[in-house]
């Protein structure tokens, strides 16, 4: 086997935090994880005790695999928050306590592993491994968007991750809805599932969902997850059909005013509330957002898939941008 | 001077034909006009004639210049029309009723001219012109924003303009105002010359703009022309002021959303009603769209400036994509 032939792919999620030897095709050949907080203690203050256990990680996995260092090439990661990807620093990692005002991940794994080490955020490294191995394999222009608490969205143009010109671009959340005498909102105000929830919640108090009342008094913390709302839909709920195809008319619009603007290949649609409804939810959104497209020509070939990389998706995606950074794979492979 | 140095552009205009040789930085070496339609036939149905024409007006300028066929490595022209890049075929050039089902435009002028021949449609080819030699030289992704009729819009990324998948990028005229429970409305419906123009006729109409009513008593035409709305702007017309602040508010979000999701360096402004109205037509969009950019970081930085090529932009678009298409400008020129 030739030397640095592999790459190491880290996901960094709230509960686990997994590690993967894959070879520049994506073929997963060691898997390895742990808990994020062993001790449940998400509160852990300590920056490099988190830093320690993603490198015994991804230590774990090489082992796995029979490698050594020297026989890979570079680990990627997606990290929790905005993401300096020059300098591998996370400024801003909300949901992890320890790194909160930030930290300088990238230099801090380079130490710990001997290895080059690139980071950028989820989102992206979410797209790119789509991009690369995933729903959108080959395809040179892809634009993601990821419906979760928030609206997130990354774009991979030319096969490479597009980051703008101030790290800024892919924040699709906040493209505007608008209208002549309304104060511009925010797309995902309206369309994530963090909206939809928000919305729902609304019902609830005022008594005008008893579906979803019987579903949340089912449930301790008494959230309106994906999961919630994919049982409100499946039970005919009106007060959840209604929220969501307001979800989905927003996303249709914004998906034919990229269109109409960018015209790329394919729309790869993940995060939550599209892994739980899956294609139901796709569908209308689908087939609104080609109606609303303005060249008319081969209309059916622009793609609106769902994520396919399910788990592996953090993974994967590390690879794909370790394998980017590290001079890209051939497209025509 | 060395071989195939220079390159030649060529505008075409509802009433002059534009041809210029110039060097690959844009130095314009000769000029040369003549009229679209010289009987004022504009009503012409022969194609050919019209071909015949350009070629003849971009054989003087070479002939100004002193220069042959050898010495010109291309040739590039902007068409008044949807346009395929590779076959060099004009689809549907509206106004000019000889090419209004198609033409053959770059294999004709390719025959006649002896020489590669480049066509894209003008909106591509002016904002490649401005992005190489004009208000965004230099800078690598632009966004150009065209205020006349309708809202046109074109795209350069890395240097390059991204024509996409269906060669149906740029369509910004077609990104949609939208809010939930409203039909989504097409922005330039909203944000163009033409509709100003359209919503101030109607005010004329109802008799609420004895200023415009003034003004439009003083032309034969009596068309609400960007200079029209100047003048009843200068006048402190509310009607105007109205249909114009709505305008500027439509491109403001449009702007912001567009930095929110693609996040390039600048955007270039042009069309009739920004080249009539100027700075005070931009301040209050760059302004507005400034406090609407999510990523707060150098706000400043990202450009929102007026087209400089005035009436260069044809001839010194078609060199740039001349240019482009052969090779390309070093961009650290």
């Amino acid at each position: 086997m030739p030397k640095k032939r592999h790459y190491i792919g880290i996901d960094i999620g709230g509960t686990k935090i997994l590690a993967a030897v894959a070879t520049p095709e994506g073929e997963i050949v060691a898997r390895s994880k742990q808990k994020t907080f062993p001790t449940g203690a998400s509160t852990e203050s300590d920056p490099m005790a988190l830093a320690r256990r993603i490198a015994q990680t991804a230590q774990a996995a090489m082992a796995k695999a029979g490698l050594a260092k020297g026989d890979i090439k570079a680990a990627g990661i997606g990290a929790p928050g905005p993401t300096d990807i020059r300098t591998g620093r996370v400024f801003n990692a909300v949901n992890l306590p320890g790194w909160r005002n930030g930290f300088d991940l990238g230099p801090v794994l380079r130490d710990l592993l001997g290895l080059p080490v690139f980071v950028d955020n989820d989102v992206n490294v979410g797209l790119l491994g789509e991009a690369t191995y995933g729903a959108a394999r080959g395809i040179d222009d892809v634009v993601g968007l990821f419906v979760g608490t928030g609206l997130g969205g990354a774009l991979v143009l030319g096969g490479k991750l597009r980051r703008g010109f101030r790290w800024g671009a892919g924040e699709v959340g906040h493209a505007y809805l608008y209208w002549p005498g309304k104060k511009p909102l925010d797309i995902e105000k309206i369309a994530s599932r963090g909206a939809i929830s928000q919305e729902l919640a609304k019902a609830v108090r005022k008594g005008k969902s008893p579906t979803l009342s019987r579903l949340l008094a089912q449930r301790k913390d008494g959230r309106i997850t994906s999961g919630v709302i994919r049982k409100a839909l499946a039970a005919g709920d009106p007060a959840t059909r209604k929220a969501v195809a307001r979800s989905q008319e927003a996303l249709a619009v914004l998906i034919a005013s990229i269109t109409n603007f960018l015209d790329p290949q394919a729309f790869v649609m993940g995060g939550g509330l599209v892994e739980s409804l899956g294609e139901p939810f796709l569908e209308p959104i689908r087939d609104q957002a080609r109606d609303l497209f303005f060249v008319r020509q081969r209309v059916e070939e622009v793609q609106i898939v769902a994520a396919g990389l399910g788990d592996d998706a953090g993974v994967l995606g590390g690879v794909a941008l370790a394998v980017e950074q590290t001079g890209g794979l051939k497209r025509t492979q």
